[in-house]
């Protein structure tokens, strides 16, 4: 029985099915395949002494052009949503659902009434007043991009605060909300390890105006991300080419993806993505089963069952390279 | 003018004094000196997929010789001190001061009223009952280990949640509180950066028993430790002479500071540290104008005017190479 809250946990994965860690096959887990190329030697960097992000606060606010007084850093961005869950102290959160579990798992835990709204078949519900909203845009398990230009001015007139994950929008060519920010109850993820490629490592940012950054700043520690992270970081941002070469690799093998898709007869519904996986909707077999059909080839893919508004129909499947994604297409 | 909040701000330091870093001779900063030998190639490291902390809880749990559910591992042990405040949700905390200033500010940002002892004048002055005891052992800014088998006793009876912090601890040849697991308000925290020389690396450790550990973990992120820092620390536990070097040569360099220290007609008072570092009282010259007549030779000390019941006559400086010490003992 494959079930796990998330996707890539490939040591429990290789332990059950019996097989070395790097035989596995991971189309679960989020992460860009394809790797910055780094300039920097990690071992020779010395971590003996406290380590200063000024330069790591420069290169981010360069990266996603906003000033550095706009970003406050967190050691990943579950971390993030923790933290801004518990500093806002608001009554009540809208999920535009479904999306990453950790959010639910914070309101809950900080007292938050929710209201969910699914996607699919609603997504023009109007939120409750001084709510905050929570958008994943692409949006997980699915990848859709929403253009949100129609929704902010009915969410600014509510009085919502208004989280935009924008975790996956590097994989994609559509503009950051970062253009809404004079709204100052706006506030805009990124996870910066999906796209990345560095989940190992754990660094995710907040950006909002300056004086709701202050205020999340004022809870923070003193230090809270390693030097290791964020060299590897500021050294991935140097790869001038990375970001077109991640999406249009990216891009191409979505294409692969979806056709493998469309052929199989195991597949009732192909959802669009943007991003760098794809959802889709099983026929006349459920997830499990779909799963155990992969154990053989030690293929990993994630079961979506445990997301709102979804059953034990759907699944996603990360994209990787071809070699890999060949051989599920000999299985589907 | 030299003012820092903390010690090891060595980009600060070397920028007002117009030097490169790699100049500056840091006598300021609490870390160990000595670094452990490490058998990792930091750039073979895979860190794109999610993090695992399995091999570094039990790391972390044998080196301890407690059980991998009586610890949560934090990213940096200021973090671990912002969750323990917070989950505690105490309304009372005592200080015995002057300790790590992270505490007060902790203790301020999460509601509690805070009562100051003296450790210099009133130690045995008995805390408010259901107070959370934060005693730091061995102290800082001074370094001094307490024999903490009375008050141990003392705290219990008055209802008392305690945080002995050890982070300096792994110095020293003295016992832990891990001796007194048995009552289950009591809390240890381990930093782990400090003795094993990696201030850039995040993780801390709090021990204490597995039902409070259980609830400390309700509210954390599912990853938040860099798995750079992670492989790190589990290389650097794995350097089996490194416990014994450390404290060895910690004590003799800390032997030669002290003979220095009493040469000296610019100390009035020494005293006593088990720790890597060594506070003095000085005589007819202030912090800053000490700190001033360091700056031609690039030495960073700590000026510990900021601490509660210490003044502008008390500085720490940190036992490190010879060659250093030897250009301070030229200046005394």
């Amino acid at each position: 029985m494959i079930k796990h809250g998330h996707g890539g946990d490939l040591k429990a994965f290789s332990k059950e099915i019996k097989c070395e860690i790097n035989e596995v096959i991971d189309l679960s887990s989020n992460i860009n395949f394809l790797q910055p190329k780094l300039d920097i030697d990690f071992n020779s960097l010395d971590i003996s002494a406290y380590p200063n992000y000024d330069d790591l606060y420069k290169a981010i606010a360069k990266n996603y052009q906003i000033d550095i007084e706009q970003i406050e850093l967190f050691n990943g961005a579950t971390t993030a949503i923790y933290s801004l869950f518990r500093e806002l102290n608001l009554d009540h959160c809208t999920l535009y659902a479904p999306c990453y579990m950790e959010y639910q798992k914070s309101a809950e835990l900080y007292g938050y009434t929710i209201e969910y709204i699914n996607r699919f078949e609603n997504i023009n519900t109007h939120p409750k007043e001084n709510s905050l909203i929570i958008f994943v845009n692409p949006s997980t398990p699915d990848g859709k991009f929403y253009p949100i230009e129609e929704m902010i001015p009915i969410w600014r007139k509510k009085g919502c605060t208004i989280l935009i994950d924008e975790s996956f929008l590097d994989f994609t060519p559509f503009e950051s909300a970062t253009k809404y920010l004079d709204y100052p109850k706006l506030y805009i993820l990124k996870s910066m390890t999906k796209f990345y490629s560095s989940a190992g490592i754990r660094v995710g940012a907040i950006i909002s105006n300056q004086k709701s950054i202050k205020r999340l700043q004022k809870s923070e520690p003193l230090w809270k991300i390693s030097q290791f992270d964020s060299a590897y970081l500021q050294s991935a941002l140097r790869d001038k080419n990375f970001v077109e070469k991640s999406q249009t690799i990216n891009n191409a093998y979505r294409g692969y993806l979806l056709e493998m898709l469309k052929k199989s007869n195991l597949i009732e519904n192909i959802y669009p993505s943007s991003a760098n996986f794809v959802m889709v909707k099983l026929k006349d077999i459920d997830a499990k089963t779909f799963q155990e059909k992969l154990i053989p080839h030690k293929i990993m893919i994630r079961n979506c069952a445990n997301f709102d508004f979804l059953d034990e129909n759907f699944i996603r499947i990360a994209i990787k390279d071809i070699t890999s994604l060949r051989l599920l297409e000999n299985i589907l």
